[in-house]
């Protein structure tokens, strides 16, 4: 039997720059590249023509393929023996539901590597031209995600250490729950002053950033 | 008089086939490299011999140059004219005392960017061939240091919120302090079977990587 093999590729935020040499690579040598509805057109467009491009998108609110699909289709098309490339934006460790697929990968025998990337919170400073750190300010960071599995505001956000003055605390996915999310360190008291960047599409062509404190976020 | 620029580069784990395409186009067309102890020999390799490469290490328990003098020579260095870089390993905005550089080169008047990379903690846990978060059961990351400003064991550390079995901790250099935090996460009862890695060099020849449980890290 032929034995494919699936390469985990991080691309980043969108930026085609902000590509690792790794992930070009990878990229160039595939037989077919699967992709989700946050991979940037321009990454898309590097793509050359003699690969299978097939999208898996699964966006919040729209129709599209369920996770198990996903995974069955990775195996599917490494079980015949291509390189498969799954794209996934950022880092694809952090928030990427990675483990689902890795374990329909196991569960196959087949083997996979991971490439890791820039975070999209990482491209949010750059763009921003501040660290995420700073030596006496702030000395933790902590990722936590806007919606739970339903979509729902998650319990890990109603939570004191969201108040902790002497973290950086991001949340990734907050657009459906942003206003919930306001209001809730609102109502507990974070001051008025604490400063916040609201980010989207970073370093895509419809890339909105903002500067600003809590209670004047748009 | 000359106007010289900055460009923050970061240099990612070590493995030059992770700076992104954007960092090597910036070390390619810089005058002068500022790196420091942690930069990987592979990465300067890479630096072509017409430009000044610059030592501003500063690891902990050797004669260095201070910070002060790090931000100085990036003052001058831009002053003169010059396209600089100054590689930061990692992604520079965590945990790089990034600001004290950007202050320095505010208060100068000179113009700079930061070029995002990836985060070592990244490349640990590709290397691992796991993800960092998990649908259901680490839903949090958070980030922290292993020691303070003066090299002791932070307070930030002594805190329930490393105990949370539902968020994945990690702590950057961590070596100094590491058999206080396993003797603090020992004393304050986290589970035996919490599994944890431990990693050093991560990518580079001397890389170290041990996928364990927290009673049984080396």
């Amino acid at each position: 039997m032929l034995k494919g093999f699936v390469s985990f590729v991080s691309s980043g935020p969108g930026d085609p720059e902000l590509l690792t040499i790794k992930a070009l690579k990878r990229i160039n040598s595939a037989d077919v590249i699967l992709y989700d509805d946050l991979s940037s057109d321009s990454i898309l467009d590097l793509v050359e023509t003699d690969k299978d491009l097939v999208s898996v998108g699964k966006r919040a609110g729209y129709k599209s393929p369920k996770q198990d699909d996903v995974s069955k289709l990775l195996v599917e098309y490494a079980k015949s023996g291509k390189k498969v490339v799954r794209l996934k934006s950022g880092d694809c460790s952090i928030f990427g539901r990675l483990e689902e697929e890795i374990i329909a990968l196991k569960d196959a025998g087949i083997e996979y590597e991971i490439i890791p990337g820039v975070s999209s919170i990482f491209a949010v400073m750059a763009e921003a031209g501040i660290p995420l750190t700073r030596r006496n300010e702030s000395r933790k960071v902590q990722f936590l995600t806007g919606h739970d599995i339903d979509g729902n505001f998650p319990n890990d956000l109603k939570n004191k250490s969201l108040l902790d003055l002497n973290a950086t605390t991001v949340v990734f996915m907050a657009k459906k729950n942003y206003s919930v999310l306001l209001n809730f360190l609102i109502s507990q008291g974070l001051p008025k002053s604490t400063p916040a960047i609201v980010a989207s599409a970073i370093t895509k062509k419809n890339q909105k950033i903002y500067k600003t404190t809590i209670f004047k976020a748009p």
